[in-house]
């Protein structure tokens, strides 16, 4: 199957479950599948930048990504394919195709500025991969330092017809969602599935402007689809009583740098992975954090609502 | 009065108050003083980033100041004196310093980037304005881009000893604080004051890592107050009930661009302020970010906790 | 007399004169005027960058910018009036076009990335500053860290009749002179002058692109007056002949940071100013920068073209 | 044979030959090998960033860097094995010394900011590949916008024993130079080799200053070889003779983003390689640029320098 433009829901960012000593945990590669699925995803992106995937080896990513796509069955499989250079991109592209993942998401890389950059850049990345393959645009300006605004957006969209989402992970972002959704009510973008990311930090609005659901890694993924279940529900209320009692562990996950590590923490302690470890280079939790996670988690079981 | 390293509580960063036409709303200057006082502030800091500073004229900038040293009595006033030049920062000091100002705050230019350049930086600084005014270190990568590490405060610190407190803004920044308290338990730091920005999002937890209150200008400073004095009382758990009851709309707030636009309309509406307009260049609410911000504001008031 | 879209030749970017303490070395300023009026400037610019612009105080900027509109006489003052806020450019733009400057020069703020950024803020800047006020275009990634595509510099042309000037100084930029060129023969832009800085590192070609002159501080102000004058002339050869003969020290003067201590010190041994001293924060040469740069005068005074 | 800090002379920045469709040109390899040895090269650095290696396939990176590494026989090969992840890193630096290469070149990854970071990040890397390869450390601020300070140089060079050079990039760098080698004098810093890059822009002074040699792609390694001969046998003015014949195209070339096309035309024309093609995504010259070049060619021509 492949990704189109429909797609909705929650596609968690993987996780990469290693080995204290840095080897790939392919027991917990399997245990975290099932927990995604229990979860209630309706699809899973692998080679995330969450997922450690500039650490792993072209022949590890490979593999994770072709474990992911099997235990998914007939779930579509999102892979990261951003790379320095396009041959690599275009190497791992078709590869996990090859393989029955569903679509390939790309990052711009951090140098561009200008509209004309970026557009071409994208320009240039299609031509590499081959404009038979669904991609999806990342657009994560905290850590790219790449700005793209709306027009940008609709212009790559406009022009790729194997465009089929965009991940939205700008910040702040909800007017960017608006902006798109009317540029597709007056015609001028046709439609797109709009997935959001920063841990789900403003998903309760983001479902509200406009979202299809969610793309990214909280600990707690069941939580973003009965979210996106509510919202859809028109349970507004409820659907806000729930993110409420989750964000300050959601807001604790989303911190740069440490977050992964509060993640695969959380992770641990739930049993989706069998260690916190990360591949070097990789932020271990202090205890005085691993102490107030604990605290959040202990708070959050109080409220019913962890599922 | 001067500052000195012993200050703790709240220091909102004060908005500057406009008229829709652009000019200073000197009324509304008095009620948010009244405000901010009312709320149990145990200071103030002015002409910050967020009070539009580098929109104002000289002369404006002066006027401002003294009229919340005025309005604040014994209570400490600290001036944002960050200039491009330095002969410009010191002008403001020494004239912010002659009106009352307790002392003034410091930003590193935005251009900085080693270690030495932040340190060189300040020393250029302090030979500027003096080495008799107390100054406070503004620590705030995520807009200013420059990157302080412990170490490099602690150089800061030592080299100075006007200086006497840090506002510390970094994100994440719970290991930083725990660091320069480590320094300072370990004698290689003396004693400086901690007050915390970002809007408050992670008050919970600065205030258990030894922060010493807040500088920062969440639209509902009594809440600030009542954390800091909760957690000072060792109430841990109503500490972070206060806090939980008011993170949805701490995090709307505390959104990069649009934040400020937010918290003048929600202060508009609690009567501290007339108008929410800021000086051009400003971003506007759009009416459906309104239309969250109310929802948000009705559901805080539901729990209680909105004071 | 005002600025307009015909202007050519060469407009130095003034620098500022100082004594050893710091103050503005006023009887430097005239002996300036007078290096820059012998060179066969056709008009100078005052309060750039190079001019050490943001270290002045405000009345110091203005009395800076008179003394030169009064020293030109009938010949233009371009004034830099590049500010963090708005209404600190009004002030100063109004203040030097009321005492007879010919226009000004804006720079965009630092911060901007998108297409869409940089023309809403000459938007800005235009209604600030009112449209009645000839300005030019700063393009100077390399230091603002600003990219303009040659489009979007025509979308501000365009969108404002006051803009008659860019300066530019993108690098590299030869192409970028062409594409508004061939904008301006298609009739997409309509016709503006285009001065060129970068030290004048590629004025030879810059010409040969279509540029109307130099807009830089080259240390020796007369080789860019005679090259200009022998491009127009033709006479190619003869001008890459006088310019590679500068070349060795126009490259040296070209490195950032340093270069204005070395254009400085040229013109102080020239006679131009009677010190080199910068305003703090300045670099200062060390003695064995100080022997290179003797060296490369020998050099090129030995070549007969050192004027 | 190995790499140690006693290396000296010039080692060129090897360009990758492609043909017209983007794949590697082997003969040309081949020619270019040649080239180089005859021009008096003492190495040869390969998979830089002006040998457009994140353009490659790994196999591709290990297939180019053993052919040069059989074609320089005895002399040095150094390998960048720069990459987003150290297991990349690894792979590549152990493949590489495997076939002989004496060493090889890490550049950090652009989002370091302070000084603890840059030596935090060198420690893993060498954790990573291995204490018994020598390496080069790549300061290369305006490209990969780093900043090392020469104290961070000093303190990476003095944890790792297995540190023998650095290559120099800095812009300005001349009191870089001095400073590092002041350290050296001083006992700090124990003995490396320093060859410096940036086009060859400042070699001049760069060899006056205590580089080796050079580092760097410029398209007459010949006269790079000439000048540090000339410069070592205390010919000052003939090697500044040499070097300023070849300035107005050494600066030509040295332009950010155009530079690669510039250099190799001109290798083209000069028959070190078959095509100036680069892989995709790569910058052609316009042909105004190209008739630019000719003319620069035929003006080196006719000073008799051109070698």
């Amino acid at each position: 199957m492949t990704l189109d433009a429909t797609a909705s829901g929650v596609f968690p960012i993987a996780s990469t479950p290693f080995h204290s000593d840095g080897r790939i945990d392919e027991a917990s590669v399997d245990t975290l599948i099932a927990g995604y699925l229990k979860a209630g995803a309706t699809g899973v992106t692998v080679l995330g930048i969450m997922g450690e995937a500039p650490k792993l080896e072209p022949e590890e990513s490979l593999a994770i990504a072709t474990r992911f796509i099997k235990g998914f069955g007939k779930l579509p499989v999102i892979v990261g394919v951003s790379a320095p250079g396009l041959a690599a991109m275009r190497g791992l592209s078709r590869a996990v195709m090859d393989r029955g993942a569903a679509g390939v998401m790309i990052a711009p890389v951090p140098s561009l500025r200008t509209d004309d950059q970026i557009t071409t850049y994208y320009r240039q990345a299609i031509e590499a991969i081959g404009t038979d393959i669904p991609f999806v645009i990342q657009d994560y300006p905290l850590t790219l330092s790449v700005q793209m605004t709306p027009a940008v957006i609709r212009q790559i969209v406009q022009e790729h017809p194997s465009c089929v989402m965009l991940k939205h992970e700008d910040w702040p972002g909800l007017e960017k969602i608006s902006t798109l959704r009317r540029f597709q009510a007056e015609g001028s973008l046709r439609p797109i599935s709009i997935l959001t990311g920063n841990g789900g930090l403003f998903l309760d609005f983001e479902m509200e402007r406009g979202a299809d659901g969610a793309m990214t890694g909280y600990a707690f993924p069941e939580m973003l689809v009965e979210l996106v279940k509510l919202h859809k529900a028109g349970r507004r209320d409820e659907a806000h009583d729930l993110f409420d009692a989750h964000l300050p562990l959601v807001r604790y996950e989303q911190q740069q740098g440490v977050g992964l590590a509060v993640r695969k923490y959380v992770m641990m302690k739930r049993g989706l992975i069998a260690s916190d470890a990360q591949r070097k280079p990789g932020a271990a939790l202090s205890p005085k954090a691993r102490e107030e996670v604990d605290y959040l988690l202990a708070r959050l079981s109080r409220t019913g609502r962890a599922c």
